[in-house]
């Protein structure tokens, strides 16, 4: 018979909004948010939008004692964001950097220069090995134009493939991040649908905060109005993922938000609401009847890798085009840079001042290296895309061979008989 | 009782050598690693620096009845070179690019415009889930000034960190490929420590090849000799490892080197001789006593975990170097761009010609561009050494927790006390 002990898991996150000299009050917030948690005492925080070192470390020292276990990750060349402040021992962490996260030469949005990623810790809760990841996604800055699905859909692939890949000798899973994805997003699908992660939000026994779940809100003294539009209310971006195991059965007993305003405070923790989720563990003995077997259709799957795959062929047409323009702005760096050269043989009669032909070099020389760059940079995308695009088509392949039900057994596998290869329901031209 | 059904796996590994336009005489040699691989019709063909798409898309044609399952990995600038050809069905693919892996304006070198990667593909073999890896390192021009010691050494950590936590679930792990590394050097002995995968030249029952398992020889027709040297007789840089689980033990029955020259061919195969391993996979019902139970002693793995952290630490000030000085080359650029900019206002007395000034300019934004991207390039490397120092310290410290016998009981680790916290036998300085 099946012994249960339930067990509690507290998880906090929260995307800090903390690019210094640029986010409001950061140093007045990060006090704040070092208040809440050596309050709250959860048993993991997932912090995501730590920019500075200093800011980690400064809350690394103010939670020593409340939470003596943590780890800041650290990629691109800002960072990844990423921190976790855990009661229990860290055992083991690792970091995947995703391969697609915007350009370097969108300045004002910036992306691309943290490092955006998915980090893992392995942390012992009770007896329990726990893999509890932490990442944060390229932002969405325009919902009708949004140049950088592609880019997030990708990102997604990344975080589920890594997830699915990663998890498998945990008892217990939990992801915690700004996903910049609503609820209904196909990346959010895809994430959910292919790791078999549960929403905090939509399994929750009891809710407390704002409407719908909400995490980037109107009522919000840092939040511009006009980002929301078309969601006046609110959009649900932050999200807390859970998934037991055959060990462990989880439930989301209560999920809360903070609300905007702080009780006795002049202004709230960040641009983002902070969400709270009260899990509980049911071990057993042989829980095989709860497990993980929460996972969705195969038919579910099927359809929703194959609205990711259309989505990053389309990133691929746009990624071509690209590539081709940086073709083109090389080679006319290339031609200009010989008329400097012309000048220098021609009899000195022309009326060009010293400032004009410097300029001019300057010009070819940057138009030059700023095409070879571009090029390397778009030809390493179209890379990723295609990989992902490959991955895709694997994992379609195998939904498909589940789908018909002509698994492959393995002597027949042997004989390497390719009409014994279900049929994909796409193909890529080559 | 156990019961013991014994089934082959036959693996190979070929660095192919297919710089197109480089590489001597690749065109015949991919014909004639066609018909090896058709001819011999190993269950899986691991096939490193097959640079160029065409080159995979003409083996995948000529080889589609014999091996119907393949992967190209994508990444990076010119793509990560690896590629699978499998008889049996590939479910699923992973790939993990290497953080670091040189330095773009090292052209002659040229490893950084190859995404030097690890790749995953999760293969059903006779009912088995076998885990195979095909991985290529960053190579080492200079044994005795390796200034990319850090980067193979960060390489080698990502790989182990890859291959502990995506092989969980699998019943047997093959991984093969160019590492780069003599048997003994420290990438080799970190990976295989903490990995537990086990070196099929060590292990195998009968060898049939270059004298020690070399892989590259003196007597091979593309070999630079003097590239070998001190190494006369030649050196081992290519692998096969394997490990079993708790369902499979693995035994290496037979492992051969092609040995240079081919019968009836003018020339050999490749630069790298190609490795075939037979595998016997020994399913048993209850294989506990076999199992993955052949990991390295804990003192090892403290070991070998604490002398590449020494190499992560000094790649760490070296890099540190690297950005201060990418920061002068930008002020100096900077500087220097105000000098066109003076004589544009000063009268027009001076001797400089156009082309002078001409040049000047570029030259100015030439160094101001360099600086500033090789300034963000080595800030990005740091954040890369930090964070394998980090994981290195937290495996480190898990280490020693087993080490002291000290581990943490569920109960007493929640209440966070860090007095209970295992001593790091390094801790670095914040």
């Amino acid at each position: 018979m099946a012994t249960e002990r339930p067990d509690k898991l507290r998880v906090f996150s929260l995307n800090c909004w903390g690019i210094r000299f640029f986010s409001q009050l950061c140093t007045q917030r990060y006090e704040m948010i070092g208040e809440l948690l050596d309050r709250e005492q959860h048993d993991i925080a997932l912090l995501q939008e730590v920019w500075s070192e200093r800011d980690f470390l400064f809350l690394k020292k103010k939670l020593s004692s409340s939470y003596p276990h943590t780890h800041y990750f650290k990629s691109g060349v800002i960072g990844s964001g990423l921190a976790v402040f855990s009661r229990h021992r860290i055992q083991d962490a690792l970091l995947y950097q995703y391969s697609l996260n915007g350009y370097p030469y969108m300045l004002r949005h910036g992306d691309w220069f943290g490092g955006k990623a998915v980090g893992l810790v392995i942390v012992d809760i009770l007896g329990l090995k726990a893999h509890v990841y932490v990442t944060h996604l390229h932002a969405e800055y325009s919902r009708a134009q949004d140049e950088y699905l592609p880019h997030r859909i990708v990102q997604s692939w990344e975080l589920l493939q890594f997830v699915r890949h990663t998890s498998c000798g945990a008892d217990v899973v939990v992801l915690g991040g700004d996903l910049n994805m609503h609820p209904q997003d196909l990346g959010n699908r895809l994430l959910r649908s292919h790791t078999g992660l549960r929403d905090c939000y939509t399994e929750t026994d009891t809710f407390d905060g704002c409407e719908d779940g909400h995490t980037l809100i109107a009522n919000n003294h840092f939040t511009k109005k006009q980002d929301l539009i078309p969601f006046e209310k609110g959009i649900r971006i932050d999200y807390i993922l859970m998934k037991g195991s055959q060990r462990v059965n989880m439930k989301c007993e209560s999920l809360s938000t903070t609300k905007g305003s702080v009780a006795d405070k002049p202004f709230p923790y960040s641009d983002h609401e902070a969400l709270t989720a009260e899990l509980a563990l049911l071990r057993s003995e042989d829980s095989k009847q709860h497990g993980s077997g929460n996972t969705p259709a195969v038919s579910e799957q099927m359809d929703v890798v194959t609205e990711a795959c259309a989505v990053v062929k389309e990133g691929l047409c746009q990624t071509e085009a690209l590539r081709d323009k940086a073709m083109r702005l090389t080679f006319s760096g290339l031609l200009l840079l010989l008329l400097p050269l012309v000048m220098a043989f021609l009899p000195c009669s022309c009326s060009c001042s010293f400032s004009t032909v410097g300029l001019l070099g300057a010009v070819c020389i940057s138009l030059l290296l700023s095409g070879a760059l571009l090029y390397l940079l778009f030809t390493s995308h179209i890379k990723v895309l295609k990989e992902t695009e490959d991955q895709m088509m694997l994992t379609s392949n195998d939904l498909q061979t589940k789908l018909t039900g002509c698994r492959l057994s393995g002597s027949s596998s042997s004989n390497g008989s390719p009409e014994l290869q279900p049929r994909s329901p796409f193909k890529r031209e080559e």
